[in-house]
């Protein structure tokens, strides 16, 4: 019986990680939850898997939570709260299901007190990919990747020397506007960006999917978790999501993990690594004919893309400050503040301005998150 | 430094394994060289690769060789002298690139002196394949297949543990004749036949490729080389022979091995395996858009792939005197003694009226096959 405490437990990977320990009740115990404020939520997750400790980052919530559950159920509060529960609570792993930099110090906080991180918070990779590689090795644990795209290359690096590796190729569904013109990319709608083709995902990363900044955020994470430069990672399109990702190894051989989109196969695989369980996910019918097509991105039209890679070859500070100018700057678009071709121009901007730190501690991320945040908030005042 | 016997050098695959050895000539020898009777190919391979023997199965050919070379170069001759070079001569491995059921006892001999099987010749899976695995647990040595397919399953197990494997698909480039209706097929011409759309090899498996028994008897190769039942192993029309078959793990996660085809990748793969070596072959151009189509057989226009199911499921001798029958029809239809629509017909005949044994010898098993020719020549006589 593997124990996993699973971070952002009532969000999109959060639900989607519940349905897999629900699925498999022999293999896997949901011993902790943590969430921000859904209360309602929460409290039926607690009626339902029974978890020894719970935390939610909002206090008020933390209060209702507490007087709705029974006394087995110990509550956290505050982000100082869940960081206890991963301290505390004994466990093979997190899932990490937060959303943006908030992953981050969470992700180190479990590989320090001897669990692995089961990881679809790319923004921890972004940020501090190198600090948190170095924990992996200090605290010899593993970061086993949640990312459908990052879970490929996993399962094809498995019993694979990395010196071997040429290099990786990342495919993307494209995303809702792949076909759409500059001229429209230009008033394209809040709601037309939250209708992804394939994914079932939540709003931060549907928007990112629109404008390529996932596929960006994934080649820095890629480049960080198997250790890669920018160069020898390329981006594909694959429309329909069965193509999950490829690898080229030296001798020109390319393994690829191929299965329907469900994101709940790649988060019992990190479950289960190296071990597979049989799971209702994935396969694919082969009585029927079907194709897949793999197209090169178009980086006029999604600069985002360009950015990610510039930042790799920056390296220091430099992927923190598009990240935390991303999640800003999408949260502007959402709210109607930005239109969509804003978002890559004001990154574009915020990086230009940035005086970068070459090796920068955990306190001096924090910071640059912030303050790319900041600059975002202001310019789109200005 | 890797030294390797090639049977079958002057063939398809043995010149092929000889272009490998010649581009990493720090990592590989080719240490001994078989073939029938082409004397000046011989003698060429002789100059240019300086083998410790050869061995030449016409006896002829063999006295012509012997003088035409130094006489730094022993010379065996008939088969059983390329059976005394596998044995005499130190050699990490054979390229087994024989065309045919005289692959067999070659495979084992190399097994029970101390070689690994670089296996191209399906043949000898297909009616051995219990005895051959038997051997190379016996004498712990490994079966690593040069065929495309097989060695993309290979690829695609690496690391990962056997039981976990759902079932194999393998892919099929389907042949000329793949959108041919059933009175087409009738009337194809042999000239037809040898002209394969992606794949350059030898006349057998060209043959053998349009009726999609070349298929047929992977599937019961595959079934026997990674042990697993033949309603466990699909087959895929993969017309541009790009993807080069799958493996479905038990979570419904599939890997694939793809890359250009070039038989000359999975061969260099099978020398340095699990290891890799740089190599110019494989690799694909993600710079241009390009498709992948999966579509299934058709049983009714390709019935010796049902031909191959049923004698996986008959077991004993059954593989083995489709093998031979499919050899000796093959010729026939070649020398225009049949039709290609008889080959199938032939071949169904010859199993309805073969007396199966359950657990054949190796000598029964030649039995079999020496049975199955002379029936196929009888019918075609008649």
């Amino acid at each position: 019986m593997k124990r996993f405490i699973i971070l952002g437990s009532t969000g999109s990977i959060g639900t989607s990680s519940l349905d897999v320990i629900a699925t498999n009740p022999d293999y896997f115990r949901a011993v902790g939850l943590a969430a921000n404020r859904s209360v309602d939520e929460m409290c039926e997750q607690v009626l339902r898997f029974r978890p020894e400790n719970v935390a939610m980052a909002d206090l008020d919530a933390a209060h209702e939570v507490r007087s709705r559950v029974g006394h087995d159920t110990h509550v956290y509060e505050g982000s100082q709260g869940m960081l206890d529960m991963i301290r505390n609570l004994e466990a093979e792993g997190i899932v990490n299901g937060l959303v943006g930099s908030v992953g981050m110090i969470p992700t180190l906080t479990a590989l320090e007190h001897d669990k692995d991180v089961l990881l679809a918070n790319k923004e921890t990779m972004v940020m501090a990919g190198k600090l948190v590689m170095e924990a992996t090795k200090r605290f010899n644990r593993r970061i086993v990747p949640i990312d459908s795209e990052m879970s490929a290359i996993y399962q094809c690096l498995r019993g694979e020397d990395f010196n071997n590796v040429k290099r990786l190729i990342l495919t993307a569904s494209g995303g809702p506007f792949i076909d759409y013109t500059l001229e429209e990319l230009r008033t394209v709608t809040v709601e037309q960006a939250l209708n992804h083709p394939t994914w079932a995902m939540g709003t931060k990363n549907t928007i990112d999917s629109a404008t390529l900044m996932n596929k960006g955020l994934e080649v820095i994470e890629a480049s960080r978790l198997f250790d890669i430069p920018g160069e020898h990672i390329d981006v594909t399109i694959q429309r329909t999501s069965i193509a999950h990702s490829l690898v080229e190894f030296i001798d020109g051989s390319i393994l690829s993990q191929i299965s329907k989109p469900d994101m709940r196969l790649a988060i019992q695989y990190a479950m289960t690594a190296p071990e597979r369980l049989p799971s209702p996910y994935g396969g694919l019918d082969f009585t029927k004919p079907f194709s897949l097509t793999f197209e090169p991105p178009d980086i006029e039209r999604f600069p985002c893309l360009a950015l990610a890679y510039k930042t790799i070859e920056r390296g220091g500070t430099a992927p923190a400050v598009l990240n935390g100018a991303n999640e800003q700057a999408v949260k502007a678009f959402v709210e109607g503040n930005i239109t969509f071709m804003e978002i890559p121009e004001a990154l574009n901007r915020i990086l230009e301005e940035h005086t970068f730190i070459e090796n920068p501690s955990i306190e001096e991320l924090i910071e640059t998150d912030l303050e790319a945040k900041r600059r975002i908030s202001e310019l789109v005042k200005a």
